[in-house]
């Protein structure tokens, strides 16, 4: 089941860094493309960052549209997410192509893609002189979504050691080596501050 | 055991999306502060992006110096990083306060912290406008080294299921969550690509 997260809270998604999708559409086109680099930018509004190469089919729709998504692969979907970042989209509809479901999200023209665990609607804050000397984008998170199975309550549900549930082992977030290796976050730890008051 | 990282495969200690301490000296001062929000920006020269709240005394001593250092923190010093991720260093010397050992780079004047399993010395790519509009800075990595136990010929070396070493449990990179939670770096897999020709 997927359900809205508040946009205070979508910064929550990204800040343990990730592997994304980023997908976009316009004039009737669509694609999708694997970014490791990408993060939060600001918690309210909030914003993100992500690089996206010049060579990208991707880049051109985003800069057309003016919109992105960011999708959070999961485990289960590794080889899809390793796929699609292996060749482009400017000859062949990935989504076609390898058989990848997307739905409509509330906020963007976007596509977002099935089966992943978490959802971010970007619209793009241009920025020309870094977007060409950079390839960085930065965008405002507009809209964002969780499957509630990895995330509910302002909380990933994966990965507490013992009380971890192994059904959501799959569901787990990706983070990119290179080359198609991946590492999957790992389990929770609650760290201790020797500051009496913390700032959060 | 620590040994330098090339250049061109600096790019590969943060691409996985860990969290960092952000190390930086000036005039006789020096100061280090967590940042989730870090991110490679280019291979070859290596080039970062880091987010760093106006409120932070370690931005001060960057923006005066120059410079700065990522440092990678492990599992062994959770603790360590999310008590200097709650206080603020412009009224005590955190490396003094908490204890922290610190050595010198080879590349910059910013102070290197003990402890951590990869370090990259970067000098800023001065962009006024993103800096004072979203807080983002860019720089250059100039010299990168990494803990030879934990990174070593081009790679992580902990986390591959039964293959992974138990020692190297404490040398996990970590990815904060929030207030203190924070995920520990998994275990690794390899996607297999339905493209034949791959583009790394």
């Amino acid at each position: 089941m997927r359900q809205d997260v508040p946009l205070p809270q979508a910064y929550r998604l990204l800040n343990h860094g990730p592997t994304v999708l980023v997908s976009a559409a316009h004039g009737g086109r669509r694609n999708l493309m694997a970014a490791a680099w990408a993060m939060p930018l600001d918690f309210d509004p909030p914003k993100v960052a992500v690089v996206l190469d010049k060579s990208t089919f991707t880049r051109q729709l985003i800069e057309a549209s003016g919109e992105l998504v960011l999708n959070l692969p999961c485990r289960a979907q590794a080889d899809m997410a390793y796929t699609v970042g292996s060749c482009s989209g400017e000859t062949l509809d990935k989504f076609e192509a390898f058989n990848i479901g997307s739905f409509a999200g509330s906020a963007t023209g976007a596509p977002l893609v099935e089966g992943c665990v978490a959802w971010l609607e970007c619209r793009l804050l241009p920025q020309p002189d870094v977007q060409t000397r950079y390839d960085l984008f930065l965008a405002e998170v507009v809209a964002a979504q969780a499957d509630t199975r990895a995330y509910a309550q302002g909380r990933w549900r994966f990965g507490t050691g013992p009380d971890a549930d192994p059904a959501l082992d799959k569901l787990r977030t990706l983070h990119h080596i290179a080359g198609g290796r991946f590492f999957v976050t790992g389990e929770q730890l609650q760290a201790r501050s020797e500051v009496k008051e913390v700032k959060s």
